[in-house]
């Protein structure tokens, strides 16, 4: 790029950034403020006397950092002032000479406000470059090319994937290194079903180089045959060609005019609902500041101060020696934001979607973009939101029926084989459903196996198709849930459904269920693995009641759910031991935002969700924070091969007495 | 009706019944049928020796006697053949002399081909003529009216409610008895938020008169003023008058010429799927012969032979004298299909639904009509079949996402003051979801209480408004699943998810989990109380196996489930003992349909699937029907008043390695 025609795009930038003519603090940063953060940073990597003459940065997180509450709440009291705006500052992770530094930047004065150098266990999020470089290092190192040629393999067909490597209890300080995985495509672009076996490649990410490597066994690579899922494999020599899609241009045409909903910058707007959402590289979509409105007080009232996805946790069931370490926490290690992928118009979100764009920082320090990172669109999947046909009175019927529409706002992060589709949908009702679709491809281990018969020894998974293992696994998706449920301060109550024998013969009956609920005091009454559904798990606060009586709350509605059934002292599970829990509540802490810890990648499990609830800090009437541990066991069958229909998870926040009465009485069809 | 408009009306119907041109064993009786059956019994009651000449018949239930599995699947091998149609019979049950007779009846020759007394415990479904005239009998009753005056009530605004009266151990024989309940409307629709506390009128069905009256305290009326659910209160002198409901209007328009699916008389085909959809005046809709076109063995292959709600049990968690005997047994007591509402178009179903009407017997024995009571739609919901985007493969990206569109039968049950919306939805990728969506009106009990601070004892519920107590109750449904996975021969597989602790230092992982699966032998090794998530339960043809030697299955795949907390021995429980385990399997015996009982209106519990199932019967390898028992405890919160918001819960089975991949690989946007 000229210097000129960096200058235009500068110039177009600052334009676009600000054409909503509005800011909110929460706002993410825009690309102008991501150059900004590279211009000061790199000025004071190489005037700060701490650092080496010269030496090389790298960006591995640059996002808002989030300003403190009560700035926050003064903004509110009066969002048009644009003085009450808190000061806008970026929270920077960078690598300097094989250091990890944390930076804080402020954007008003060009400074840099403090520089934390850590020391502890754990590195930052791989940035996409080192992936990309990693990858391609095998093809330069000579015995693995001798590997290739061993097997016949066309080493142009062979593609390469790096996995994060975990920790197992090493006690030395550890190097920066990533395992790299191998597949043979020839003839498919599925390459998941594609492994080549026996074969790792050790690469050191701060030398990028290749460090080890271990060539142990010749395995059958599973045919190409019937795994690719492209609908038109033809290609007319530039790639790809999509047949005319008929029935999707039909929709189009269909379409409406103008949606129900409005997005004026980053705040959305739908019926009784407000909530701001932002993009962060690192965790994807933040909704923030969701509110609903109450007609009876005439105002809006919080519900979800924060909510995002803090961790995805996949440890896979197979311990052969190519398979033990492949235990993710796929949102630290390779970014939730950073994989997220542009949304395509017309399949992944309605015609009528109105989509957003993210802006994540390169390696560099430039800005990167995602086009349409996110989708919002009214769903009207033909529910209806209530009903009643009433027949009990003579000679007349009454039907009443309302259907429902939602709102859904949708983004996809695809880690590598796996994509996430990640809804949070708001409801009239004054629910928030958060769904987790998982499709894309399974990890698949190659076998020498042509048919189940054969197997006659530990496998650690389902005989897919001829010579593929699908191997075992788990996703724990640990979701970030500052509840401010009609304000700051909040109480987790539980509320348990006993039984009641019935003594004497005062009644017919001899026995019921009653409540009995509990407050939590500290961390350790709020540790819940759910299921029974015999407990009803409730955020009120205790400070307001409704007109009658009833503490104002929300419950947690949780879905099918599963939990961790790794043993304790497992390394991984130490890592990733949010997962024994489908709910913590901690008191807020800026700090804590992500329950594998800030540093997952080869962590040892030292700043985790686990970790901090040890404190056992008090929990009742504070500012309190839920995590939310969304599990799926996944046995993989026949018909996961070779590419997964979408499976579901889901779980609820549902107003529970916070309203005076059903808040959509009055609804519209 | 005068006989020769009576004979116009039989011709028309008869054109009607025929006019699909095509006839399946298990459509539903026609209209004619109906009439057939009355003409039948009436006559053989006349003339038969075993009754008094004149004797009143009621006519409880009408409905195709079902023919026996070989017959069908006899007709199945060649459906063209119309001698293949195996005999076309009723299964009646009438009341005649204070007596229960259940009689087969054969409708190609118009005889009775048996009558059977029955002599245990337990009555027929009430029929809704016993219903109207019961809660009319209170205002010919002297002292009820001067209960109302004592209470200064004006009687005309009174209506009044029969309710089931249950069994609590009492050794004599019972008189078929409900206990009337009375609600005060002056100012609402919503007679459920006004009930008349303190009074109980016994009413005898049998000798059609008041037996048993009690009014034992004056307790506030909750206030009508905000309970009032309809759009348009204002009357024209008419009744209620509707407002042009301009975005509906606009939908019609918007509509779709012809609907992607079928239905060739009872049988309704989508995308891969045949299923028939009959209706029945006990069950409601019935699913038979479900079916998933495989293009791989170029046929369609069975899934499940009968599905239907078997029995809806809703005990309730008040033991005051007047509410101790709510333990309602609705699909035996008020028949799930003789409460089946019409569907609204537009708003109970998407504009391009196709309506089917049903057809049942009233108690003379014609025939009514439930017009529009199930729809049947295609639902885009905006949901991703399944995507990936291939980021691993150097300088391309593919993306490929198909759209979900998915079929849904729905039905609404609107028992008394609760309305269940009924949904089947049939998937491309072969997996069958039961949605069953709660809404309509909670039952309340008046109070003095007019602040939750004045609750000092035991409540049984919570304070939703002044003077109305939400009572605590639960729903249990259970559904009759007559899987037949790829053959009638299928066995119950439990896999369970063990962790394994690794002994020794072969790995760097300390733990993992595996599967053990083990087939259920007989009928108590069947009974799974789900919420866990570590077990997987799978109904598998261990007959037949894909082509890499896995065994052909299906998963059930619980949502969210309670089980029951009533101890055993209360009475209540022992008529529902059903809702002890979440999952029952059978082997199949065409006489246990009802998880209840068929007789369950004041049952002792002596017909009911826990029963069945103490024979622990062998269930391997054999014919097998699964019962799933879906459970909701509802606490009532204050958005449940004056009307709750649809509450779903939701169970799938989901082929599991049924297919040898992917069925949906191909799937066409």
């Amino acid at each position: 790029m000229s210097p000129s025609s960096s200058f235009l795009f500068l110039f177009l930038t600052i334009s676009l950034a600000s054409s909503h003519g509005f800011n909110h603090p929460f706002d993410p940063l825009a690309p102008l403020e991501i150059t900004q953060v590279q211009t000061i940073v790199t000025s004071y990597i190489s005037s700060s006397s701490s650092f080496t003459t010269n030496q090389k940065v790298h960006f591995h997180y640059v996002g808002l950092e989030e300003p403190d509450k009560p700035s926050i709440n003064s903004w509110l009291s009066s969002p048009s002032l644009s003085s009450n705006l808190p000061p806008r500052q970026a929270f920077v992770i960078i690598r300097v000479g094989q250091q990890t530094h944390e930076l804080k930047v402020d954007l008003s004065n060009n400074s840099v406000v403090s520089n934390m150098l850590h020391n502890g266990n754990g590195f930052p999020t791989i940035t996409s470059e080192e992936l990309e470089i990693a990858n391609a290092l095998p093809f330069e190192y000579p015995p693995f090319i001798a590997s290739m040629d061993k097997r016949g393999l066309n080493v142009e067909e062979v593609v390469c994937e790096s996995c994060t490597v975990g920790w197992f209890g090493e006690k030395e300080k550890s190097n920066r290194i990533v395992k790299v995985v191998c597949y043979y495509l020839n003839g498919t672009v599925n390459l998941f079903m594609r492994p080549i076996e026996g074969i790792i490649v050790v690469v050191d990410l701060d030398q990028m180089k290749v460090t080890g490597y271990n060539d142990r066994a010749i395995i059958p690579i599973p045919k190409a045959e019937g795994t690719d899922y492209r609908q038109v494999k033809e290609t007319d020599g530039e790639g790809e060609r999509r047949l005319f899609r008929s029935s999707l241009e039909e929709e189009i045409i269909m379409q409406q005019d103008e949606p129900n909903f409005s997005i004026e910058g980053h705040t959305v707007r739908w019926e009784n609902w407000e909530f701001h959402l932002a993009f962060d590289m690192r965790a994807g979509p933040i909704i923030s500041l969701a509110s609903i409105f109450d007609p009876e007080q005439d105002t809006y009232r919080r519900v979800l101060y924060r909510g995002f996805l803090s961790e995805i946790f996949v440890p896979y069931m197979d311990l052969t020696l190519e398979w033990y370490f492949r235990v993710f926490f796929d949102a630290g290690e390779y970014g939730g934001g950073l994989c997220t992928v542009p949304l395509q118009p017309l399949t992944d979100c309605p015609p009528d979607a109105k989509f957003m764009d993210g802006y994540f920082t390169n390696q560099d320090g430039s800005f990167g973009k995602t086009p349409n990172v996110f989708c919002v669109f009214e769903r009207d999947a033909g529910n209806v939101l209530w009903r009643h046909t009433e027949t009990g009175i003579p000679n007349r019927v009454i039907t009443e029926v309302r259907k429902e529409k939602t709102l859904v706002v949708r983004t996809v992060l695809t880690l590598s084989n796996y994509d996430y589709i990640v809804d949070w949908e708001f409801k009239k009702t004054g629910v928030i459903t958060v769904t987790v679709g998982a499709t894309g491809l399974l990890e698949v281990r190659g076998t020498e196996y042509t048919h189940a018969d054969q197997i006659k020894e530990e496998a650690y998974g389902t005989l897919l198709a001829e010579n593929s293992l699908g191997a075992n696994h788990d996703h724990f998706l640990s979701f970030y849930l500052d509840l401010d449920i009609d304000g700051e301060a909040n109480s987790f109550v539980k509320t348990k459904l006993e039984t009641k024998r019935v003594t004497g013969n005062w009644s017919e009956r001899k026995s019921y269920w009653t409540t009995v609920s509990e407050a939590a005091k500290t961390e350790s009454d709020a540790r819940v693995r759910v299921g029974s559904g015999d407990t009803q798990l409730v955020f009120v606060n205790p400070n307001k009641k409704t007109k009658i009586g009833n503490n104002i709350g929300y419950r947690l509605v949780p879905g099918s759910n599963v939990g961790q059934l790794l043993t304790d002292d497992d390394y991984p599970q130490i890592r990733g031991d949010f997962s024994k829990y489908n709910v913590w509540v901690t008191p807020f802490n800026k700090s804590e935002r992500y329950a594998g810890g800030l540093y997952v990648d080869q962590s040892h499990g030292e700043d985790t969700l686990a970790e901090w609830s040890k404190r056992d800090r008090e929990i009742e009437n504070k500012d309190i924070v839920l995590w939310y541990t969304m599990g799926f066991h996944h046995v993989p069958c026949q018909e996961d091969f070779p590419l997964m229909p979408t499976l579901n998870g889901v779980f609820e926040l549902r107003p529970y007495n916070f309203f005076e009465q059903n808040p959509v009485l009055n609804a519209k069809n």
